[in-house]
């Protein structure tokens, strides 16, 4: 099968760039001495967790991050024993969370609240189970976590440690402002505050005389320009793998590292409106514009060549309604004699993370037209 | 089963504003003279398809629109035979269309150039298969479609009834541009522009000799709000059997029309933000922010109560990252006593065609608490 065969809105994914991708991030982590805990929630593919781990009998110990339960259940039925669920826990999951437990995965959860904790030791008095936890640190992004110099922070663990059935396993923080950063410079500064943040959390901890094995950080900007990792224990970037245009547009990547795309056709044009329209829309490609805080005319997308996967002229996709896309110039009228009626194309979208999960799985390239493989993914929640 | 027992983040269909919202839809059309042709694009459902139009052997005659072939199999294969594909046709589709046709499908087509014409004559003939077509007409929306008074209609009709494997069936128009209106009355003034453009283009095929049996027109607000139907022969609206922010926004609906909300759960309070975090991010809400055109403070969607879907205070999903939501007061710090850890609430989203299409289907209510049933979804394009 080729490219041009496939029915269009198409998810493709280039294994090479991913490999690529996949052993840069791993050369990081030997030069700076800490375990990468890949996070699959951008990936939620089986094939790709293993080219990002060497599977999970593989050298880096099979140890894999997720963002929803459906994906633990989906890398444990396959062999992954050792996941850590990375979105703060809310209580209805806990008897999930034992239930893959049973089946012999070491789970580990986290949480940022002695509710939270008074739940989960509820649930395993009433299971005879136990909970392994980490405690979700704020180092600047303001989403989840507390203050690496709170009262809370000793709280949550000493309650972690005092309650019978849970465990106290370490920290973890994640520096989501460096999405926002601009450049190896300013994203190193949000590194520094990212490790700073959970070494300091771990410190408190252990010189309260508590546990923290475990002081997990990363996002993938971090994870690439990072200047020190020292004190931590492992890295959980997960965008890497494919890297997108906001992370091009950050700083964190190179066009010829994005390894996603989607693949469409030309089904009209619109000259009086200066658009060429595709069969690629708002639920092909995602309504995520981030890319656009740094670079210009991007929309939800640019369109590259079929084969070679290079930026066609300065084309982008300006507009996205459900099942349309528009694609216009950055200046002037678009080149119609370019893009037939029929021709097909690759848009490399904004947010990778958002494009892949409208499909339920990626066709496989090499680089070339011919599709070597098909590679599902695990969406949604349950 | 109770929404309490949810595993979130979870879809949830009132049944009663659904029936609500497709009775009144039915008595407009019925008032205006005029066939309902329901837009399939949102519900993606069988049972509301059934809901809007009686069924396949309904008093509407089985009519229905579709956004994707997946849709149209998906339909077809539980007896619907009058189905609409109203994208602009990839010619790579025409393989599929013809292979839907023998089924029994009676399928029509859209087109707006004279390549997809040619595509579709010679792979009529390869195949001796039929296909009808509606010809794309731009009513100012400048999206697909052509000028009413344009050349290019006439030589696309002509082409259209001069090949001997396909049908000219007639005129198709959408106001998307009905989205970005405010109020009753600049909607019907962008009505009539769309009842104009499909009535002219009609005409004037008519007048070069030409068959237009169908004059297909349609968007939610047009259909609600529309002063006149004359010369049109049926109406394409969609969203309106679940309505959402955006269109209440418009005024296209009222609150208490929305049918379709997230359930999500309280998994922490991050008071130095001023937030309190769910379970339902990106992913879960859709990235759409279309309602913030007329709305303001409505983010990714209104917090409301779990049972009775009222909002609750001044409430709003500020933010979203993949899988978390942020939580913030219109004014002030959010009330954390109200939302404690734990606590399940419903988000009435921004868009309901984006939002829904992250689930495999809808956890059903009639009002209250209780999950009466599970309607599936026919997502994707595969």
């Amino acid at each position: 099968m080729q490219l041009t065969d496939l029915s269009t809105p198409a998810l493709v994914l280039d294994r090479q760039r991913l490999a690529k991708n996949c052993a840069a991030m791993r050369d990081r982590m030997i030069a700076q001495g800490v375990a990468l805990r890949p996070h699959l929630k951008t990936a939620k593919s089986l094939e790709v967790a293993r080219e990002a781990t060497g599977g999970p009998q593989g050298p880096w110990g099979g140890a894999i991050t997720v963002s929803t339960l459906a994906e633990a259940r989906y890398f444990a039925a396959a062999g992954w024993r050792d996941i850590t669920y990375a979105v703060g826990l809310a209580p209805g999951k806990l008897a999930e969370a034992a239930a893959l437990q049973e089946s012999g995965l070491c789970l580990t959860l986290l949480t940022d609240n002695l509710a939270c904790v008074a739940a989960a030791a509820e649930e395993a008095a009433a299971r005879a189970a136990r909970f392994r936890f980490l405690i979700e640190v704020d180092c600047g992004g303001r989403r989840g976590g507390v203050d690496p110099e709170s009262d809370t922070l000793i709280a949550i663990g000493q309650e972690l440690q005092a309650a019978p059935g849970l465990d106290l396993v370490g920290v973890l923080t994640h520096a989501g402002h460096s999405y926002h950063c601009r450049g190896a410079e300013a994203i190193r500064q949000v590194a520094e505050q990212e490790r700073a943040g959970a070494v300091r959390a771990a410190e408190r901890l252990r010189q309260a005389g508590l546990p923290c094995e475990t002081v997990s950080a990363g996002s993938t900007p971090t994870a690439v320009h990072s200047a020190s990792m020292s004190g931590l224990t492992e890295m959980r970037p997960g965008v890497y793998m494919f890297f997108d245009l906001d992370q091009m547009g950050i700083g964190a990547c190179a066009l010829s590292d994005l390894a996603l795309s989607v693949v469409a056709t030309v089904i009209g044009h619109n000259p009086r409106a200066g658009r060429i329209l595709i069969d690629a829309g708002g639920l092909a490609l995602s309504k995520d514009t981030s890319a656009a805080e740094f670079l210009d005319r991007v929309g939800y997308g640019l369109v590259c060549d079929l084969e070679t996967l290079a930026p066609l002229a300065d084309l982008y996709v300006a507009e996205v309604h459900q099942e349309h896309g528009l694609i216009a110039a950055a200046t002037g009228a678009p080149p119609y004699d370019l893009l037939p009626f029929g021709r097909k194309l690759r848009i490399l979208p904004n947010h990778a993370c958002m494009t892949a999960a409208a499909y339920p799985g990626y066709w496989i390239t090499d680089g070339g037209l011919a599709v070597h493989d098909r590679w599902e993914r695990v969406n949604g929640w349950n």
